[in-house]
Formats: structure tokens, C-alpha cells, sequence
């Protein structure tokens, strides 16, 4: 089926509309009309291969929501007119130990992620959700609640994941203080969850412009990682720390603020090493650790967590034709704190 | 009490014949004789203040063993005569959360090293095993069974723990597949204890020469570190890896041996920083920790078990008058895999 997207066609191009065909359902598929479609980070990284894995043309996304148009013969769960999303993939091998456990985020085998990929064919490119419509199996499609604002659910889908999977993963809760680094697309998902889950939240920014924003995420706690005086006050505090900066950034600063077996936690993935001096894991046997996005299951969990405490993301929804300065403001950090596509804007 | 010992008396100078009083023991401390003492990587570090933080004179040596000589009277675990054993500090602030978990390594306030430090008192510096005898608080004091070599004995009160203490905290045993990399005197201890808990060992190793060893040792599998074809099919094999070495090395290289959610243990450490991608840690939910020593009880613990297992340390015992050179062997690896001196070459 015919279906209007925007996409890029080299590393140095703008964004632009594009056109392809989508494949019918077929008996397991669900088909969905794509109504907003967050705009990721990596989106950007990737339209300019910046992460040197780029197949053009590409048409990002990987935070869709939307509604069912049509389903397979098979599918179970889905029915027309159902809210659904689709993350960061759309398939993987479903055979390997980590698929098995439903760390499909983590398959060994063939991860096909929602665009810049391959189908499991090998051959096929995935195209993403800046489009009006997507075909996805639908044991790889996630039940969306019509009770939260879906313009709002759209980022859930990577960066909600991307960090509620760590702080459930190391059990994050009651007892524990955290800190989060960096409050942006990843960052102010990280407070809400481990404010949500019961934790001491310390919101680790270099802007005092964000101090208000911070506590009203939900951080009790609010530290300028500027402030030579107070990052000292604060070594030794904090059990985890959720790292979401993509920047490079001095990992030595931020492990002395570990308690002794604490654990740095990286969602972000800055262009350059991380420079640890092994002595400061050592001395404190502290973890640094990384972890990204998370399995069908685990996302559907946090769906489902979200429709019932009513935690959404903080959007700004732009018109697609807007799509080229939402990168550029994007680069800038000046978005509160994810730009999310009326794929309406697409269909005119 | 006047004690001989050998002493370093600047970073560029060799170890020779020194003299120090050591304290009268009070209601609460062990003095001993000292029988045999461990020769540390981490001696010559300090010797020659390649950490930068050495106090001379220095007399080095915290793999302490010998006969109790006088007891305090209020010491209650000890009497004259029994084996003792000393190893990495000899007091702690005692009130700190770790201190009271005991994990006295990573006390807090003011971990008293065996040498090379300053007493509780800020002022009185501690002089370590290159000597004839120590007088210690029976709490920093380890009972010695009196079933092994007493010299074998002596590195388990810092190699041993050092490698010990990891392998307990991240309860490695039967189902786990561990590789040990680098075969010195963490090494060896390393591959003797994970094969003694049941896990499945792997030597990683770049000296060829050291295969029979490592088996002899309980390594189930030898890995060439410097052959790519090995260390490809190794990819993603284990589910920890124990770091011994302290030379430079390449980290990415090694976390790609590990399985989704594997950790990489270092014990060892390395003088430049180590370089980690961070996507290399995120992809595959890793860990990179670090662990120091041990605490008092997990030390007596280990103790225990060695003297229940039949566990020692592969020693090479030297005269006093050899310690230069024995340094300048293990500069070059060139010991299998521990020097002890024999203190009895101290007493002529």
C-alpha cells in the first residue's frame, strides 16, 4: 500500500516527502494508521550517519502510535480501531536465549529495528514512523491505552523504555537514592519513573535553568554538576545513577558520587570512550553499567504502568514540514522535552 | 620494641637494612613473629612511588605470617603460639556503614593500611612485613590454620582475598562460565578459587607458555589472547570475567567475551585509564565493576576454606638480600607466581 513519509536520501540532506510501499498484512500482522510519532535522538544521529550505519533513504522514527486499520487472520490481541505503538523494532529471531526471555532488545541473532534495517530477510529496509501507516507483527506491537494523551504516549516508546527498563532491571525503588544526569528526552523520563517508584530523585544538570522543571517532574532534589562545592557535598550519595547525557562528559566526576557498590547506569551513547580510571571502580567496588531499551514485554509493562499512575511524556507537537528545525533546535537542546509528529500533517 | 627490617628510603633507591621501633602491644593487640611475607606487585608501586603517594622511609609487605609471641589482655581470640596472619591494613575507623557491614576495605573515614600509612592517630606511620615482627588490634588479626605451608599461605592474605572477595560478592559457581585474564598472582589465585566454586574456567592468557599451568592450576580451557580467530568464537561466552592485569590493555576487546548481562571484574590496576565505548556497554547490558581486597571476616572465611580445601598459593621463597632483584623480576613477570620472602633471613 502507497504511504507518504518524509525521509532523507544522503547524510548531508534535509528531510524531505518520499513515498513507498508498504507490504499487505499478512496473517499475523496488524496494520495501523500512524496518528503522532515522537522524534529520538538517534533519529537525528542516524538521517546524518553519525553513527557511520546509514541506508538511505531513510524514514526515521521509532516512536509511533496510532490506530488499527486492518489485522491478519491470526492476530489475537489486536482488533480495528484499537490504539497501538510500535517502538524501537519491529522484529527480531525469536529463537535465541535473549528472545526467549523477552530481552528481544538484546537478540544475538537479527534485531530489526523499526527503520535503518533490514527486515529478517535480510534484504527488505524497514522504513519508520515519520509515515501515515505501518505493518508490524503483532507480537511486536504494544497495547496503548485511550486514557492518556496519545500525542504524549509517543516518546514512551523509546525513551520510557529506554529508562524504565534499567530501574527495574536493578530494582530501583524505596530506600534508594538516585541521581539522574541530564534532563532531556531520556532524562525527564528517568525522574518521573524513579520519583514513581519511590526513590530519592536528585536531578544532575549543568543548567540552573531547569531547577523548576526538575522538581516538577518529580525530582525531590535539585544539584548543579557545575558547582565544584556541591558535587563534592554530594560524593559518596548516591546508589545509582542514571546517565542519559549523549555528550562527552567526565565519567570520574560523576562515579565518585557512587556509594560504595553503587552503579552507574548509561542510556546515553556520547560520540567518544568513557575514560574510567580503574582505581575509581575499585575503590568503591562500584558498576558502571549500560543498558538499552527494553523487550515487548517489559515495554508493554510500562504502558501499562503509565495508563494507571497517568505518566506521559512532556511534547511539544510539530507539523511535519517543521520536522528540519525540530533537529536543528534538537542539536541546540531546546526542546521541553521531546518534539512529538502530527502525522496528520502528513496526510493533507 | 627494636625491629629489623628493609626499608626504601626514596622512590630511586633499592631496599636495604633498616631499624624501627614497633609499639608494646596494648590490652588489645597481637604481637607476633613474623615467619614468612608476601611479595606484591603493589610493594613496588609504592616502593617507587609510582602511585604517588608513598611516605618514606617505607618498609613494604602486607601478606604477613607467623607465631603469636604476646597477647594484650584483653585479646580473646589469640594466644601465644598460635599462627596469625596479617594483610592489607591493620585498622579502620570502625564506625562507618561499611565498617559495620564488614567491609572495613572501603571504610570511609580512614582505612589504615599495613604500610605505608598513617596510624588511627594521623601521625604514626605503620611499617608492613619486611620485617621481624607487628604488633596489631586482634580484630585486624586473621587465625592461621596451622594444616598448610605456611609460606603458601602468606599471598592468600592479599591475592588470595583479593580475588576471593569478587568471586563470593558476585556469587560465582556451578552454571557460570568465568574467564580469568592475565596469569600472576591474582591470576592464579582467581582460577584456583572460581574452579573450586564450580564454574566452568577459561585462562585468558597472551604467553602461550602458560597453558599447562593454567590447567594444572583448574583452568578447564586455555585462551590465546593475542589469536583474533580465538577470541572471536570466545565472543559473548561468559558470564563474568575476572581482570588481573595491571598493564595497559584493551577493554572493549575483552567486554565483547562477555554474555548479555556479563560483568567484568578488575581487581587489577591498570596506570591509564581504560577506554570503554559506551555503546559497547549498552548493547549487551554489562557491567564493569571493580573490587579491592577483601573485609576481615570474608578474609578469615577464605582462610578457612583454603585450610578446609587444601588451597595455597604457587610460591617462590627468597633470602631478604634477594628482594631487589626479586622486584626486578616481577617487573618482567618472571615469577611463578608469587615471591615470599623468608623472614628468617632477616634475623641473622
Amino acid at each position: 500500500m502507497n504511504t507518504k513519509a518524509y525521509a532523507v536520501q544522503h547524510a548531508t540532506d534535509q528531510l524531505g516527502p518520499f513515498s513507498f510501499d508498504r507490504r499487505e498484512p499478512g496473517p499475523h500482522d496488524v496494520q495501523m494508521e500512524i496518528l503522532y510519532c515522537g522524534v529520538c535522538h538517534s533519529d537525528l544521529h542516524q538521517a546524518r550517519n553519525e553513527w557511520n550505519n546509514s541506508i538511505y533513504p531513510m524514514v526515521p522514527g521509532h516512536e509511533i502510535v496510532g490506530r488499527v486499520t486492518k489485522v491478519g487472520d491470526h492476530v489475537k490481541q489486536f482488533k480495528v480501531g484499537d490504539l497501538a505503538g510500535i517502538g524501537c523494532f519491529v522484529d527480531s529471531c525469536r529463537e535465541c536465549a535473549n528472545c526467549k526471555a523477552g530481552d528481544e532488545q538484546y537478540c544475538l541473532t537479527h534485531l530489526v529495528g523499526t527503520y535503518n534495517a533490514y527486515e529478517r530477510d535480510g534484504k527488505t529496509p524497514t522504513y519508520g514512523g515519520y509515515s501515515t501507516q505501518i505493518v508490524v507483527d503483532e507480537q511486536y506491537t504494544l497495547k496503548v491505552s485511550p486514557k492518556l494523551a496519545l500525542e504524549a504516549v509517543a516518546p514512551l516508546l523509546c525513551a520510557g523504555v529506554t529508562t524504565w527498563s534499567p530501574l527495574r532491571h536493578w530494582k530501583v525503588g524505596p530506600g534508594h537514592k538516585i541521581g539522574v544526569l541530564g534532563l532531556g528526552g531520556l532524562g525527564h523520563m528517568g525522574v518521573k519513573f524513579a520519583s514513581s517508584f519511590g526513590a530519592e530523585v536528585t536531578m544532575l544538570s549543568g543548567s540552573p535553568s531547569k531547577e523548576a522543571d526538575a522538581k516538577r517532574l518529580g525530582a525531590h532534589h535539585f544539584a548543579l554538576t557545575s558547582n565544584p562545592v556541591v558535587m563534592k557535598s554530594l560524593a559518596g550519595q548516591f546508589d545509582f545513577i542514571l546517565d542519559t547525557v549523549s555528550a562527552p562528559h567526565d565519567f570520574t566526576a560523576i562515579t565518585r558520587l557512587l556509594k560504595t557498590n553503587g552503579t552507574l547506569i548509561c542510556v546515553g551513547v556520547p560520540p567518544e570512550p568513557a575514560q574510567i580510571p580503574p582505581f575509581s571502580l575499585i575503590a568503591n567496588r562500584i558498576s558502571i553499567a549500560g543498558s538499552m531499551i527494553g523487550g515487548i514485554r517489559e515495554t508493554q509493562e510500562m504502558l501499562d504502568y503509565c495508563a494507571e499512575h497517568n505518566i506521559v511524556s512532556d511534547v511539544e507537537v510539530i507539523n511535519i514540514k517543521d520536522i528540519n528545525n525540530a533537529y536543528e533546535r534538537m542539536v541546540k537542546n531546546d526542546v521541553r522535552y521531546r518534539f512529538v509528529i502530527d502525522i496528520a500533517s502528513l496526510k493533507g
